[in-house]
């Protein structure tokens, strides 16, 4: 089982918006174990289209189009199913009623262009559209799939989820051939390569499954793709392949798939009923917006400072002042201090700082651009950790944010 | 001229990750007058990058291909190049130094796997990556051009931006058939249709051109697109359809193309030799990580507090224990004192502030979710404005995170 995705719109091809829908295409088609193999976007050019649409009937189980079906000049893709198949437009009563109905409500005449949203190739079913005026177009022939939909994402979205998922499902019910898993593991704190040696030889970890390295500035997440013959032997795989990559690699996996490690510590705090303080330098108030972020944080977050200047660390967190001047606004015992000063003025029961030297100005021989102390203080110690984070100025804001998050989830897993 | 991007990667083709780095490239492109006319996207399977390959040779004058390319084992565009154009790998000095240079300035020792990103084809150019250690790879043969670059999208983007762009000007000369001038303006504080209705009979406006509305969450922006016969001429269209955009909206225009509000307000404030300090309740630091986001931020950014809890304005700000108790923590009151108050104690010459109810809990029939008061205070003067936002979290926060700064900047311009 194969599928293709055919996204067609000149305001794709000159960048003007990112194809989402080929995206939420492709992973609900996967979630039903029909990989998408080619995903292609094309203009409102008939030749392309035609193209495509041979190399589906040689090639791909499942073609889904979108775009060009709106009322306006631009729209091709009906005209050419027609051509394709050798087939016949014809008015369908129903939809030209709903497209009726649709303007009734706004209290708008329809305009003569609308009827031709009622036209469908004679032999298709309708894929009915709740949320606009454009119906989609399901063809079969030859055991293969062509289906037809508007390109306006909430439009698409319910004619993919309410009919044709189920359609696909029912249609293809013999040659499905297993079930797909696909979950990813986040993990921080090292980079891609190391990782990857760390982990040693893959095939003796994911046998005949599939692992992806997806690296990001803040994170390296690891995606396993599994097929097996049903959804408990899958997991029970991915359950197999997780433990054995613990074996090499735990240190630095903290979630899954979407998880956020401002959400996971969040629910640590509840849990433990803590209150939570942050005291930021080089990562100007990141940190504090990243938990902000999540609804409910009110509930463990008091708040944080952000001390740019030297003279804000002594002021507002009683840094002292033999600190700066022996050891630098860049210490640990200036990351120390800040944690420790956030933790008392805030009254919180545990607090993180970061000070650093983001760049791209500021560094020196002895303390370079990318040199990072994170601090951490709860009532029973403080410490500080140091890291060089390299220099790019965005990166090192972005890395000293995730690890100070992730030096507070390791110590929360302790408590 | 005609251009096709090629993605690879299977993490596009499940639906896991959107497309963004084509959009990217497909609007860069567009804006030099290379139009996008197909865009593809397939897994790591050699077969069909090798068909796509041959297709480019056929038909495009220019192929970009993103991703495939980082040091794991998952990774075969450069193999694939090489059986393509019949070519050798061998290793560019320069590129090792720098893929060594990366690792060593994080301490961290290089791993084997990482020499081979060093490799590039014998007849090929390097393009430079200084934000990551895989080198992108641009080919020349009968007169068209192969661009690999690494998927990672900020790596990619300034490898376009810096080298890909001025290279294919170059190469491409005598081939451009007029000049294109794409050119944005942005907008806040207003909303789309609102705008679209003030600018009226946009015909009158841009004549031939183009206008495309393309709003976010924090601003509209007024995408321009002129073709003329020379870069002076269409320069000088831009400057008249400006003209009569500012007679209508020049209240809400505030910027061009990548233009950053917060870049902007800190070239202000040191033209104007003014330091700024910043206390944030919904926004929860937001402000302050974009103000230090700016390189040279220091300069200008003393510090700022994030009051999330009532106590912490209080006791860190100075906000009067009466007007939380009078007016509450959401009040016009309240975002003035914080304002003074973080004034005050960063001894700051200007401050802004921002309290509101950012959601989904917290709202009530008199102070609903999305309420925002954003205060303002220099030497001469103190106000709030008050603000509905509407009822999604992440969009309260940035909407009033943009609103913030719009009034420092409008302040600072009166100054």
């Amino acid at each position: 089982m194969q599928a293709k995705i055919i996204s067609i719109g000149d305001e794709l091809l000159i960048g003007q918006i990112v194809n989402t829908n080929a995206s939420f295409i492709a992973e609900r088609l996967y979630s039903i174990g029909i990989p998408v193999v080619k995903i292609i976007t094309i203009g409102d050019n008939e030749q392309d289209l035609l193209n495509e649409l041979k190399e589906s009937e040689e090639k791909f189980d499942v073609t889904i189009i979108t775009g060009g079906l709106g009322p306006t000049h631009d729209d091709i893709t009906k005209p050419i199913l027609i051509k394709f198949f050798n087939d016949e437009l014809i008015i369908d009563e129903k939809v030209l009623e709903h497209v009726k109905k649709m303007f009734a409500s706004r209290n708008i005449e329809m305009p003569k262009s609308n009827t031709g949203q009622a036209e469908v190739p004679k032999n298709s079913k309708v894929i009915w559209n709740n949320n606009g005026t454009a119906p989609g177009i399901w063809i079969e022939k030859e055991n293969k799939v062509y289906v037809s939909l508007p390109g306006v994402p909430y439009e698409m979205k319910s004619m993919i989820t309410d009919f044709v998922l189920p359609e696909l499902q029912k249609t293809f019910k013999d040659k499905f051939d297993g079930f797909y898993l696909s979950k990813t593991i986040l993990t921080t704190g090292i980079s891609e390569s190391a990782l990857f040696e760390k982990i040693g030889n893959i095939k003796e970890v994911i046998g005949d499954n599939k692992l992806a390295f997806l690296p990001s500035v803040e994170m390296i997440r690891l995606r396993i793709d599994i097929k097996a013959k049903d959804k408990q032997t899958a997991e029970e795989k991915f359950k197999e392949i997780e433990k054995k990559l613990e074996a090499k690699i735990s240190d630095y996996m903290f979630g899954y798939d979407e998880d956020k490690m401002e959400k996971l510590i969040g629910d640590m705090l509840i849990k433990k009923n803590l209150k939570l303080a942050v005291a930021e330098s080089c990562t100007g108030g990141n940190i504090s917006f990243l938990i902000v972020n999540i609804p409910g944080s009110s509930e463990y977050y008091l708040g944080g400072v952000c001390t740019y200047a030297n003279d804000a660390k002594q002021k507002m967190l009683g840094v002292k002042k033999e600190t700066l001047e022996s050891y630098g606004a860049v210490s640990e015992k200036t990351a120390i201090e800040m944690a420790e000063g956030v933790r008392k003025e805030f009254k919180a029961d545990i607090a993180i700082s970061t000070t650093g030297i983001a760049g791209p100005a500021g560094g020196s021989q002895a303390k370079p651009v990318g040199l990072v102390y994170i601090g951490y203080s709860d009532k029973n110690k403080s410490f500080a950790e140091k890291f060089y984070f390299g220099d790019n100025r965005m990166k090192n804001i972005t890395r000293a944010t995730i690890a100070a998050m992730n030096i507070l989830r390791k110590e929360l897993l302790k408590i």
